[in-house]
C-alpha cells in the first residue's frame, strides 16, 4: 500500500521517540514510509525526500529533530506538503533549543510543530491522521473511536481507588 | 461558498494578528470564517463551535491566543479536525507563555502549533491551505505560484543595491 | 460528610503530586472528594464537575496538571468558586510550561497558582483551608497549630548539631 | 464599614497596577482597605500589619510587588489568612523574576499567585471577591452577572465586523 | 572567640550546601556561628536574629534559600550589616527562581549573591573572608595563600597527563 | 582624600547606569574614584588596576558591565579585596547575560552580584558602604539614617491618597 | 579584486544589522561580496551559493539570519569553509530563538557562532578577518591596529570627565 | 611537529567534554597542544598564554570553560588569533549560563561559539581544521571524506531497519 505519510528523523537516536508517531499510524491504519534524513550530514538526500514527496503520493511529512533542529523547516521549504514537526529532547537544553528551531519560522513557510519528546511524537501520528481523516471520514472515525477508548481509560481511572 | 476554515480568537484585540492569517486564506481562495470565541469568557460557546465544525463543512480550524492560551487545545479536545494554534505575543512574556501554553499539549489530543505573532498567523493560513491542498491539486498549485513570488522577491533583493 | 474541596488532577500520574494535596486536607479535617478529570480527554465531564460544584456543596476547588495544563483555567471559567491550581512537574520543562499555562490567566477568570510540584500540592491543600478557615475559626486555629509544629520544628534543627 | 480584603503593594508605583484591584472590589462592593508597605523598607509595619490582620475584620490579603518580590510570601507568614500574590512587571526582566520570587513558596506557607501585571491585578480583585464568595451568595451572584456582561461582550464582538 | 560571620540558611535541607561556606571559614580561621533560620517557618526568630546581629559583634551575614528564597532580602532589610545571599540549588527549576528571588532586590536594600548552589556557597564564604579581610591584613594574607594553593593545583594539572 | 572604593566600568555609557553607585556614595560620604576600565579593550589596565587596589587604599571594588560581561570576575581573580558586580542591562536579554556572566563564578573566585541595573548600581554603592560600616560604626549609622528616610517616605506614602 | 569573504543574510531587512559585518570588512580591507540567500524562500539558490564558494576563492561565509534562523547550519552543511553565524534580533523572543537554532549544532557540522544583533554582526566580520589573518600576517596586523584604536578610546574616556 | 591549535580548559574536569576536541583534531591530523589555563585561578598564565600563541606558531585557539565562563573572551582579548570558545555543561543551569558568557560578547572582541558540552567540543575541532584547511587544500579534502564517511552512516541507518 502506498504511504501517506513519510516519517523522517535526524539522527537514528531519535527514534526511540518518533517511533511513537510510527505507533500510532499503524494503530489507526494509516499507511507510512520511515527514513534517517538528515538536514546536515545528507542536506541532498532530504531535498530529494521533499522534492519527490507528492509524486511518490505522500499527503503529508513528519520530521523529528533536536538541537539546531533544521530538518522540519527545511523539507517543509522544499515541498508544498504540510510538513510536522517534532522537537526531540536534548542533551543540554532539555529540547527548548529543538522547540524553538522548529516552531519559530519566518512568514511564508510553516511547520506544524507538536510537543516536545515522546508526547510531541505521538500526537504528530495523530494530527497526520486528523489532517488526512478530514477528507476521509472512515479514518477521522476511527481518530473518534481511539479519543473514546482514552476517554474510558479517564473515567476507570475515576475516584483514583 | 462554505467555508472551510474556521479563524477563532480569544479576543477582539487579537484581531491585529490573526487578521493575517484571514489575508492569506483569501488570497488563496480559501473559504473561510471568523468569529470572537473566548475559552475563558465564552466556553459552552467554545464547546458547542468545535463540536458543530464537522458538520457545517469546516476541514481546518486556526485558533490564536495569548498568556495562558487555552483556546486551541480545548477546541482541539472537542474535534477530530485538525485545529492550528497561533500563539499571540503577550503583554509581559513575549508570547512564550502563549507558545507554551498551545504546544506543550499532553499525548492525544494534538495542536499544530506556528510561530508567535504575526508570522505564525500568516503561516497558519498557509498551513490550513496546504493541508487542504494535499487533496486539492488546483490549491496546491496556488500555494506553489505564491512561493514562487515571494522566492523572485528574495531573489530580486539580491545584491542590496 | 460533604466535601468542601474538590481535587482533580489531569491524569492518574499526577496523583503522586496531588496525594499531598489531599493528605494536608485529612490532616486538618477538611471533608474533600478527590478524581480524575482531564481537561482534553474529558472535556464534557470536566464542564459538567465545574457547573454542579457549588450544589454539590463545594467551596474550593484544587486542579493540578501538567504541560500545556488547561484544567485549572477551564474549571475556573465555568464556576464562580475560587479555584487553585497546581502546576505539576513536566517531563521536559520541568514544570515551567504547566506554571505559565495556568497562571497567567486573562483578566476575567482568575485562577490561584501555587509552586511546581509536590511544595505546591501540599500549598494547595493548605491555602484551601485558609480560605475555608478565613470563616470557620475552628479550621484557622488547627491551621494555626500546624504552622507551630513546623516552627517547633525548625527551632529544634537549631544550631545544626 | 469595615474591610473585608486589604490591598497592599511594596511601593506607590506599584499603584497603576494594584489600582485594577481596587477598581473590581470597589464594582462589586466588597469593602476594602489599600496601603503601601513595603518588605524590605518598613518590615515591622509589614509583620506588624499581617498580625493584626484577622483582628481588624480582613478576609483575605491582597499584595502586589515587583522584582525579589518578598511582599506576599511574607505576609503569608505571619497570618492564616489568605493571602493573593501579584507579580508587578519588573523593569529588566518582565515580571518573571516578581512571578517566581512569589510562586515558588516552600511547602508551609502558600501564596496564592496571579498573573503578571494589570491582568494579575484584575484577577486578585476577582479572586478575593470569589473567595468570600463562596460563603456569600449574593457576592457570588454578582461575580456571575459580571462574568455574564464580560460574556455578552465577546458575544458581540462576534463575527469581527 | 566571638563569631564574626553568621551562617543561616531555610532549612534542615540546605545544611548540605551551606556547610561549604563555614568549611572555608573555619579553613580561613574565621569565627562563625550556623542556626537554621526560616523567614516563612520562623519569621519572628528571623527578625530577632538580624536586629541583634550587631550587638552580638557578627561583621557579616551569610543565608542560604532556595525557591521563593526570602532569607536573604528581608534579614538584610533589618540590619546594617552585609547580607550575602546563596541560592540553594530548588527542585523544579535547579535554583534560576532562587537567584532571581534574591538577586533582584530593590534600590535601597542590597543582597551580595553568589553563584547558585555548593560553589555559591563555597565563594560566600570566601567573600565573607574577603570582606572582614579588607580591614584584618592577617586574614586577607590567608586569603591570598589559599588561592595560590589552588592556582597550584591548575598549574599541576597542567597538561593533562 | 584617599578613596576607599573604586568603581569602574566597561564602557562609557555604562556610566548612565554606575553613576547611581557613586551618587550613594557621595550621599554617605564615602570617597571614591570612578574610572572607564574594559576586561576586553583594556585587559592589561584592568589587571594593573586590581593588582594595585590594595597598595593604593582601596576597601571594596564596584564593577559594572554587560552582556558576556568579564570585568567583575576578572577583577576579583585579581585582588583579594571584595568585588561587588552590577549587571548592566543588555541590548537583546535585557541584562539576563550580564547576571549570569557576572554572578556564576566558580568556586574559589567570587563576586558579590546586585540586581540588574539602576537598582543594582545603587545597592552596589550600599554595600560597599554596608561592608566599610561593618568596621566604621560613623558609616553603619549613616547608613541607618539613610534606610530611616525611605522609610518615612513609604509611611507617607501611607494610605495612597 | 575576488572576494574572500561571502556576507549572506536571509532577508532584507537583516541587511541593517549585517551591514556592520560589511563595514568592518571594508574598514580592514578584506574584499566581500553581499547578497540575501533565504533558506526558506531560496533554498536550491542557498545550496548552489555553498557549494560554490570554494571554487569563487571564498575563504569564509558569515551568514546572518533571526527566528528559527536555519541559514547559518545548512550553509555550513554544504561547505567546508567556515561559516560564522549572526542570530539577529527577533521580534518576540529577542533573539534568543535565533541564538539557540544557529549554535547549538549537532556533532559534525559547526556553525561559529557570534552575539545577536549589531554587536554579533560586527564581530562577524572582525571574527572573518582574524581568521584569515591567521595566515596573512598584514591583515593580522591590522587587526591588531584597530584594536589599538578602540583601547585609546577606552583610556580616553578614562575619568569620566 | 609545531601545534597549529591550542586546547585550554578553564578546570582538568572540563577534560571529560574537552577531549572530543582534541580527538577529531588527532583524527584529521592537525597538531595541537592541550592544558588547563583559568582564567580565575591563572589569570597571568591565561594572559601569558594568549600572548605567546602566535610566535608559537598558534593558529587557532579552542577554550572550553563552564558558568560564568570567562577564559574564551579573556584570551580573545590578548591575541588576534581566532578563538573558539566551548561552553561546557554547568552543575545548575545546563550551561545556559556558559554559552550566554561565551556568545554574547561586546562588539570589538570576537568569539566564535558552538553549542553546548560534548556535540560543541567535537564541532570545535571540526572547526579549528575547517578555518586551517580554508588554506590548506589536503587538511580541507581531510574534513570533506570525514563528512563523507557520517553521510554513509546516516544513509546505512536508512529505513531503521
Amino acid at each position: 500500500m502506498t504511504a501517506k505519510v513519510g516519517v523522517i528523523m535526524g539522527s537514528k537516536s531519535d527514534w526511540e521517540t518518533m517511533r511513537h508517531a510510527c505507533e500510532v499510524l499503524e494503530e489507526l491504519g494509516v499507511p507510512y514510509e520511515k527514513k534517517v534524513v538528515s538536514a546536515h550530514r545528507t542536506p541532498d538526500l532530504m531535498f530529494e525526500y521533499a522534492e519527490t514527496a507528492v509524486s511518490r503520493g505522500l499527503q503529508v511529512i513528519i520530521a523529528g529533530a533536536g538541537g539546531a533542529a533544521h530538518l522540519p523547516g527545511m523539507v517543509a521549504a522544499k515541498t508544498e506538503l504540510p510538513v510536522i514537526g517534532v522537537p526531540v529532547k536534548s542533551a543540554a537544553l532539555n529540547g527548548l533549543d529543538s522547540l524553538l528551531s522548529i516552531v519559530q519560522m519566518p512568514a511564508g513557510i510553516p511547520v506544524a510543530t507538536v510537543a516536545i519528546g515522546v508526547a510531541g511524537a505521538t500526537n504528530a501520528g495523530l494530527l497526520a491522521a486528523q489532517m488526512i481523516g478530514a477528507f476521509e471520514p472512515e479514518l477521522r472515525e476511527r481518530v473518534r473511536v481511539r479519543r473514546e477508548k482514552t476517554k474510558q481509560a479517564v473515567l476507570e481511572a475515576g475516584e483514583l481507588e
